[in-house]
């Protein structure tokens, strides 16, 4: 007669759809049910997707977010890498046209002595991933085993693989449901998709890029800001020291799109050359590794740290090696030709005089997809030689005829439309933009008070 | 390489799901896309629900709102009554606890010459339902062709039955999904639900019964307004003459509550008695009903037609020719001992002196649902029997020990359990409720203007 304790009703996913729907927070044990009962296959798509719905207009706060984060988190396996003595530091990017730092970033922070265990994802849509970079290195092989990929580590101090099915499950069914029924953007999702996987991979530390701008996920710096505050908070909450860079992604990043041509920009960078975007992100981003990681008292010191460590030729002989330890031909690091190459090239010239105002990031990362170096669905397989070299960052001035951009490719249908794509994408202006965009707008997280 | 034009373009379910999550309208076609694809199983439910959630927190034009209906409406076969020369007028209410005026409004109506075409729904949860009450006459079958609907039609002028699953195919599909899935509480969806069933009846001119208070789904008069105007402006649209009655559910309706009870309580009122709410409910509703078709100048000029056709007997004799064509017994129209009865009775007492301040109408229902008059799943089968008679009403005086309400019941516990709760659903005070609700609260509609 008397109903029984909550503690042991049955779960009933409606009460838990409804009560988001009309604005309430739920507790973690509510969030804990629905996706572990998705996860097991308990409860059906059509429920998920409408709470996901109710979660993406409705919001979550941050004990939600948490909770939701450490629910994914724990549906799979957690690697523990407390054996290996060194701190473990991490970079995450939200994604952008033509950013690479994770090659560079991997190799330089182990050779400064942090533990580098990076897990990252594959190129969608107009932005690359950094595992298909890494297989443009004939041999590289990012699909390790738990078991080999803590050898690469504790060899070399950085491994970098694809996510493996055994970490954050509930991760990979939420996101297949969430790409096909619109509701992917809601930072309070994205943050716990990230996060959950990031923290899986036993790390103390992290590092966020978080991109804005025109080629950006999040297109406004407000937007950037308040996922990344999420992310920080989030991983604060869970024990992790957690630093996030608002950085720019209004052109794209550096001068090579394309797979092969963003390896041979990495080892560029390495070298101590390399567009100076790209590089000074890069150790700005090291400099934060190095600080979170333990080896340098400030971020600064970490910055100076890295630059020696390129100019000793430390942190290319580490990328040299975790290139022979994952399968890679090392051999290609000294000499490019041995990287996949484009059979054509065919050159894009300024049709004016002036300067270039600016340079869509959409469009010339779509650009790419088109010659065949990115996908447009999952399944599409990827041609890595192709890509485009930009000559012109914003700001330069231009004259008629000028090259503005070689593309890479190797069907002419597809540089053609790619080359059509490419035009849209250039504004030339006759005066130079009044402003320029700073590299990085904002650091956020409690970790950067000491700096 | 130029896009295709949109006409020729595929749908893409995923483009409606975020054009309305982010608050956009949805033009006809795209909504005809989406409910038709669904229909014909050609999208999956998960993506359906997510933009049914989207649709409840964003919420709809009303032109979105007429293209949904219309769309639902057309989904399936639509009755051509046109063949019947009188106006064809249908009543709907939106439901709650002892609302038994369409077994009323029915045989009156087409007893004073408006042809009524009455699809009807079946109790859920704490509210009957009409399929149900008409069901507890022995031998009432509510399962006709349409031919046997319209050869009863043609005979008396009314005939009540159940939806066939040839009326607004896309209506039942999203209602179930919608059950499921937390998105039944939008009015935009409830409209478009109700309004699809109801056109598709063939009818010119319908009369709505939206129910505010604590007992009906929409508990504030200000939620009951929006609905019954969406719905009012909806049916305009479409060329119906429409008018909405913002009606009382703060109390149940009338003394009786239980499917056999309620039918005793239908022929008390077509032979002039009944309780005051009920009969006066009952004459307004059917005002409207003859003033829309069309056979008194003014809606006060069919109430009194009304009275008269009560007072002569006629509509008595209606019902009873509707029952005997319908294949039930008319003769528990004389002798209600015909109707199936309840075994045992028990009396609810009050326990203290003062007056009914409140009577819950939720509690009440629900009691009726435990003693098994109602359905807690679909898939429950109900006893017509049982029920509960209420011996006062709100603003009556009580004294210690005298009776509110007798209990008629089949199960011992089951009566224990709905007595708990039908104690609970009283509040008797010190001095009577300072206001009387009113039982019509407004008249929502331009068809009202001529009144």
């Amino acid at each position: 007669m008397t109903p029984a304790p909550a503690s042991t009703q049955t779960f009933r996913a409606i009460d838990v759809i409804r009560k988001k729907r009309d604005g309430g927070e739920l507790s973690g044990g509510e969030i804990e049910s629905i996706v572990n009962a998705y996860t097991r296959g308990d409860i059906p798509d059509y429920q998920v997707s409408a709470w996901l719905m109710a979660v993406v207009l409705r919001g979550m706060t941050r004990a939600e977010t948490a909770a939701l984060t450490d629910v994914m988190l724990r549906s799979g396996e957690m690697l523990d890498l407390s054996s290996l003595p060194a701190k473990k530091v991490d970079k995450h990017s939200t994604g952008g046209v033509g950013d690479k730092t994770s090659l560079v970033l991997a190799p330089l922070a182990a050779a400064a002595g942090v533990t580098v265990p990076m897990i990252s994802g594959r190129g969608l849509g107009h932005t690359g991933g950094t595992l298909d970079k890494l297989e443009a290195i004939p041999g590289f092989n990012v699909n390790l085993s738990v078991a080999q990929f803590r050898r690469v580590l504790d060899t070399c101090g950085c491994a970098m693989i694809g996510q493996t099915s055994e970490i954050a499950p509930a991760d990979r069914k939420l996101y297949a449901l969430r790409d096909v029924t619109g509701t992917v953007e809601s930072p309070y999702l994205i943050c716990a998709s990230i996060m959950s996987k990031k923290l899986a991979e036993g790390i103390d530390a992290l590092v966020l890029d978080v991109k804005t701008g025109s080629g950006a996920f999040m297109k406004s710096e407000k937007d950037a800001a308040f996922l990344a505050e999420l992310m920080v908070e989030t991983g604060e909450r869970m024990g992790k020291q957690v630093v996030a860079l608002i950085t720019d992604m209004d052109q794209p990043l550096g001068s090579k799109i394309g797979n092969a041509l963003e390896v041979i920009e990495v080892v560029e960078v390495l070298r101590g050359g390399g567009p100076e975007d790209l590089r000074q992100l890069c150790l700005e981003l090291a400099g934060w590794m190095l600080h979170l990681g333990g080896v340098s008292a400030t971020v600064a010191e970490g910055k100076k740290q890295s630059e020696k460590l390129i100019a000793s030729g430390q942190a290319l002989d580490r990328f040299r090696q975790m290139v022979e330890l994952q399968g890679g031909d090392p051999r290609v690091i000294d000499d490019p030709r041995g990287l996949p190459q484009a059979q054509h090239t065919m050159i894009f010239s300024s049709p004016n005089h002036g300067y270039l105002s600016s340079l869509q990031c959409e469009q010339a990362g779509t650009a790419c997809v088109i010659l065949g170096g990115g996908r447009e669905r999952k399944e599409d397989s990827i041609d890595p030689a192709v890509g485009i070299v930009l000559h012109k960052k914003v700001g330069d001035a231009v004259s008629v005829g000028e090259a503005m951009a070689t593309i890479h490719y190797n069907d002419e249908t597809r540089a053609t439309r790619a080359r059509q794509l490419l035009e849209q994408s250039y504004l030339i202006a006759d005066s130079p933009p009044r402003e320029k965009r700073p590299l990085i707008h904002r650091v956020i997280g409690r970790s950067g008070e000491k700096n």
